[in-house]
């Protein structure tokens, strides 16, 4: 084991999109576990639209990042000692555990993962936070009934790429929208989604939306906000259902954007917009994790990583996240 | 009984705010009721902002009216003569029967209104579509609980004015916002809300709100949208629910108004949007019509009316409901 730690911190705050300036590389001492504490060496780090929201230093629901703390995100990494019964030296264990290659935590907030279950940074995607809000972000707060059409934004991302698939497996109609024509295929080529579009590459929103969605949209899985979502809250069928889980393309405006008032709109559809945590189905996560292991198992949930190596790459695949360049879930591979 | 019908129908589609020359007085032929329908004589006719979109010929939850039109609304008349076994001369009854003096109508589409539950007139209002509005709309979209703070918009309007009145029968807090300060001591000597303000007067709406609402807006009724409905959602609780009613400001706008985006709010509040028609409640009507009556008996709901005179002023009443310069519920009334 070396002696001295890297970590990734926030050296700047972030203006618009982030830079890779804004990070800095450091060196501390290696960290050692007190009592009920647990050190662990990561393994995968998550890179993830939320997170954006903690450079700049407010809290919301996540905490707002101090400048020069270590980013924080979730991991899953290799137990290297522990001083908490419940877990042992060698243990797969995922938490939030920053960006860096060794983290002391208590061991109450970590959890274990199985490496039989799948590739362990699974942990990170299909049985983690993504799955987790894909499946009850769908199935508890837009209810879906099989025949409806489901229309997905940033639908190549982690989350997005999962919420089709669930869509699908509820029977439902699929309808993606991405940023490229590579996703694009991905969607419909890979993961079975009744149709996308690349809406970098067509200028009327609204007429590709009646195409695909000929009885308008029943449910809208907002991960992107701002012009997509206008033109798809155009396009609702009467009782719609609008779950809010990420609203990446306003995270970096540095003025708030403006846009069209729509809420005549809702009392016309009697639709129903709520924004949601996935931490609200806290309680439920056990559930939740069975269902998505099962799909998972039965390949019913196909999915794709897209891993950057390297620790000192953590800024960059995050950027990259950020831009839209991944194509399902964004990860940095830490150590060997 | 006269031999010619008096009726205001659309002469032309406004643009913007309506114009009494929008609307033209004329006479025709007295109607006579065939099978299974009613002659009407009109007392009171209702004037609520959901007609306006009914102007722009524009069908949505209510149809659009072509030019020359009798002008459709809500009316509590006197049967005059019945071919219905439902109904029978002298009766009083309620329905869709628009500005005219008299009209006919299909006997299954009127409703029975006993004089002996309260003023006939408030068919139209507590004991009508306005009443059912406010009950439905708070306790089923946002179901408020006990010490909520319940912020209304449009609180000195028909609905308004009844919202705020059942969050405080609910032992929520109700806060109204209005557009005079003859409304704002209306709804807090009056009707008993907890605060109010004029948003006229009131340059920061943001800091009003939280002297007013210091724990935020657990239960916010919209009438109105616009700025004021942005500066609310800014100021929202965890879990909040909004229930959007109507969008009075936005009715007359000649081009789709634009403001900020606030989606991201609803992820960090959990909060939820909804868009409600009354007629969604259509199964229960009599059960919100019987606990609205005994709390109008109880003295538990005070309403006030605000009646012009006159079929021919019928415009002129809309306009001025438009203008917000009524108080309470604007209604028409007609002959004796």
């Amino acid at each position: 084991m070396p002696t001295l730690n890297r970590q990734i911190t926030l050296a700047a705050r972030p203006v618009g999109m982030p830079k890779e300036s804004d990070f800095r590389l450091e060196e501390s001492p290696m960290p050692r576990p007190g009592g009920g504490e647990v050190l662990v060496q990561a393994r995968y780090l998550s890179v993830d639209p939320y997170m954006r929201g903690r450079l700049s230093g407010v809290t919301t629901y996540a905490r707002g990042l101090d400048l020069g703390e270590v980013i924080v995100g979730g991991v899953v990494g290799r137990v290297v000692e522990s001083n908490d019964p419940r877990h042992s030296a060698g243990d797969t264990v995922e938490g939030m555990l920053g960006w860096q290659e060794y983290a002391v935590a208590p061991g109450r907030l970590l959890r274990q993962i199985d490496p039989a279950a799948g590739p362990i940074s699974s942990a990170l995607y299909v049985l983690g936070m993504p799955g987790l809000t894909a499946y009850f972000g769908l199935l508890e707060i837009c209810r879906p009934h099989a025949g409806e059409t489901v229309v997905v934004s940033g639908a190549a991302g982690a989350v997005g790429s999962l919420v089709g698939q669930i869509a699908r497996i509820k029977r439902c109609r699929a309808i993606g929208i991405a940023g490229s024509r590579e996703k694009v295929r991905f969607l419909t080529e890979e993961l079975g989604f009744d149709g996308a579009f690349n809406y970098r590459e067509t200028t009327d929103y609204a007429a590709k939306l009646k195409e695909l969605c000929p009885n308008g949209v029943d449910v809208y899985f907002d991960n992107v906000g701002g012009v997509i979502t206008d033109a798809v809250m155009r396009h609702i069928a009467t009782n719609a259902r609008v779950a809010v889980c990420g609203q990446i393309s306003q995270y970096n405006a540095v003025e708030p954007e403006t846009g069209p008032r729509w809420l005549s709109q809702l009392i016309v559809r009697q639709a129903k917009v709520e924004g949601f945590l996935v931490s609200q189905f806290a309680g439920r996560f056990e559930d939740g994790l069975r269902q998505l292991s099962t799909w998972m198992k039965e390949k019913r949930l196909v999915y794709r990583e897209d891993v950057v190596d390297g620790l000192e790459n953590a800024p960059q695949a995050f950027i990259r996240m950020l831009e839209g360049k991944n194509i399902g879930k964004q990860l940095v591979k830490v150590g060997t």
